[in-house]
Parts: C-alpha cells; structure tokens; sequence
C-alpha cells in the first residue's frame, strides 16, 4: 500500500441520478477515473493532459474495475472521494477509491491499470511497459 | 436581466472528452444544468434537493436548450460556468450560460425553463404555475 | 446458472468514446445495466417500466458490478451484449454479462442485485426481500 | 431541404433517465449526434469511423445545437428518431432531429456544423473547407 492519497469533493447534482433519485452505478466508476487522473496529478506534478507525453506512454489503461455499493447516495449529497494506489506491480498497478458519504464509506471501488505503450512492431497494438521507479517512488 | 450571478469552476476530465479530445458536447449541457440548479440554490438560500419541496411545484423543468460552441475546449483545461437568469416571465424564464476558458467565452448556452407543478386534474401531468413574486425578488 | 439467456447488438457510437478512440469504460456498466433491464423484461414478460409495480418491489438495485476489460471496442465496432443469471439467491442474484466484438469476448461484466422492497418499518429506507419461486423458474 | 433521410428506433433505458422518470435532456444530444452519424454513414456509403480519412478532413464539428423539449419522454418508451440535413452551405450545414414518440414530435432538435479540415499553416487548429459537391448530392 502507497500512502499518496488524493482527495476530491464532489456535490452530487441531478446530472448524476437515475429514477430511484440516487447516483446511478456508471456515475462512479466516471467518479473514480476523474480520481485516478488526480491521483497521478498530484503525487508526479504532472499535469493530467501531459502525463502521456512526458512518460512516453499512450495512457493508464483500465484493465479490470469493481464497485461495491453499500449505502445509497442521493442526489444533492456532497461526498468525498479518496484515492490511492495499493499495489504496484512490474507493469500494472490497483488504485483503490473510497467514496464517504455522511461520515461513512457509501462506495469502494477498484481499479487494476497498465502502464501502456505503443507495440513495438504494430503501434495501432498496445503493449505494457515497466513502470519507471521513480513513479512508483513519488505514490511514497 | 436580473443581477444574480452563480460561478461555478470545472476542471475539464478524461471523462468529458471524446476521441477529437475535446469535450463531447452533450457535457455542456450537463455542466448547464448543474449550474442551474446551483444558481437557484444559490439565489434562494435552499438546497437543490429540498427545492420543489419548499416551493410545492415538481421542478423547474427545461423545455428548450440551446448551446453555441465558439472554440474547443480540451482535456485538463480549467474552465468557468457564469450563469443567471436573463428574463423571467409569469410561469417561465431563460437561463444564460457563459463557458470562459483561458479567458474567453468559448461556449454560451440559453436554457428556457418553466415553473412546473401537479396538474390539477389528473396529477400524471404536468401543468405550469406563476413565479412567486419573492423568488423573482431574489434574483436581483 | 440458469439458462435464460438475452442478446443486445449495440454499434458503438462516437458517443460512448473517450480521447484514445474507444469506450470509456463507465458506459460498459451503462450497457450492463440496460442489458439486465432487458434481460428481465423478457424473461418474466413484464415491461421494464412495469416491472417495479408488477412485483410489489422498488426495484432490482445494484449492490456490486465488475468489468474486465480485456480488448479494445472502438468507434464504429458492431458488439453483441449477452446476459443471465448466473445465480439466484434467497433475496439477491448475478448477472454475468460477456460483450463480444469481432468473434471474441472483449469484456466480461457481472452484477449483484438485491430484490429490493420499502423497509417495512421506516419506507424511507430499502430493505432486502425474498425473490419469488415463480420469478426464479422463468430464467429456467 | 434535403430529401436522404435516416430513422433510428431507440428503447429509452433506466440508464438515459433523471429523478422526475423523463430522459434528462443532455441524452437527447447524444441521440442526436448519434444520428448524424448514421445519417452521413448512410447516405454517403462509407463507415462512421471512415469517414475522415475518406474526405480528408478532421471531422464534422458541431458549431451550435439546440434542442425543444415538447413533451416528456420516458422511461420504457420506444421512440423513433427521424434526421435529414435541412440545408447545405458552402462549408457548414444544418441537421434537422425529429423524436417521435406515440405518434407524435415530443422533441425537435437542431444541429450546425462545419466541414473540418486541419488548419494549413497552423496543425493544432481546425479550419473549415468546402463541402464537396459529390457529398452534397447524395443528400439528394
């Protein structure tokens, strides 16, 4: 487990719920992106729209992502979204997502990417790279 | 023109975006209607969620939405949504939307809402009703 | 695992991309959810929308949804969505989705839902129901 | 007016609708410009995704939309939407978006766009070129 933890606030808004008046499912899991994308923000100083570039990356592909809904979450709500990554692996790594809503984790989430390249001899293929040490070393 | 102006900051994410890496424009309509709600959240000193409650209608529904996209506006960039009410009318008013990224208006928006209750005779529809006075008062 | 099995073709749209030309993966869980919805309907012969009524239920609310995304869907692809039950509990369920593109799976789903009533005593709150003998045999 | 026309039967999903049951109005935009695309793929014979590289140009960009929300459409509802290009300049055009539901227009949308070409002097901007005649005729 890293202990870089990224936090963001979030007012839950009529855009984000369905008929039953709560946020409906594939809101968080866009909820949970936007966190990665601040994660590696703020622990590399990056910004999001030259993480690519200065890595020689394509992206941090989405390999696998999960959700556990534990407590309705309405609209008008004002949440917390806190992130960190909780495991780096080789090529890939999990990023966990706690979402607290009235002093209680109303969602956890988790995300499985890889650090994504162009494919050497096809670059419409993508392939999976080493994550630079130094990246890992910035999550603490 | 009413004085009351509702400022809202958004930061542009992955998720806003579609493959010309712009945002996708279904999303300005969104951010719109977010700010909406915010600047009568805002202009009356009553949460978004106990709105239609407090003023016994069932909301302020949309009946026309108009978006004009001047310039791009990309992925990580920082915008700001300045909205007000430009008219009131009995039962309906307009709603103006100004996107300025990197200062400039990139995106305006109009939205014509109206003040939407139960119909008296068959409480399936949806009949309109005249603006109180105090709300109209509270917008400058 | 029952044997009720539903198909949904879906041709990806310019809509349900993101920057890197292919599906950002929160709409995966939006075709999820919209395929179990069908998969219900006509299984049990009920209309969606009179599903919730017909049975006395809320509705069949998510408590845990998985996607493993392990090939790339692009603009333009035509996929074919493919669900069903894969276990019926006393009061909750799976729903495995398998999304195929080009002759092979690109994207596994599986979703648990609860049968989900008013709290008998407190109808602010949900509470957990056992699903009907008679729904259960209709999925074969 | 042009004559070429493209029809789109869409089932409103839980996935497209807000708190008050009714599909929340920046859906309406994705519908549409979902629809600009089947219309140009169906009448220009050459694939969504093709389409740029065929014509050489960046894109179709949406320059302003506006949509007319006449009566509610909701959950369930099997509605048909209906587009054809209103009219043709020298390097933007207009699309015009009819939703049918139960026999009648419950939304009328609108769409401008310009032919997008990469600007010559300056790659990062877009710059608008002429239509081609043998485009504009297919449109009949």
């Amino acid at each position: 487990m890293t202990t870089f933890t990224y936090r963001r606030e979030i007012r839950i808004a009529w855009a984000h719920c369905d008929p039953a008046g709560i946020v409906f499912n594939p809101r968080f899991f866009e909820f949970f992106d936007t966190n990665t994308w601040g994660l590696f923000e703020a622990a590399l100083g990056v910004t999001q729209q030259d993480l690519a570039a200065t890595y020689g990356i394509v992206g941090i592909a989405l390999v696998d992502a999960r959700g556990n809904f534990m407590k309705p979450v309405a609209f008008g709500d004002t949440v917390e979204i806190v992130s960190r990554v909780s495991e780096f692996r080789r090529a890939s790594f999990d990023v966990e997502h706690r979402l607290i809503n009235k002093g209680e984790v109303a969602v956890e989430g988790r995300e499985s990417r890889v650090w994504a390249v162009r494919h050497a001899e096809d670059p419409e293929k993508i392939a999976t790279a080493p994550i630079p040490p130094e990246v890992i070393k910035k999550f603490g």
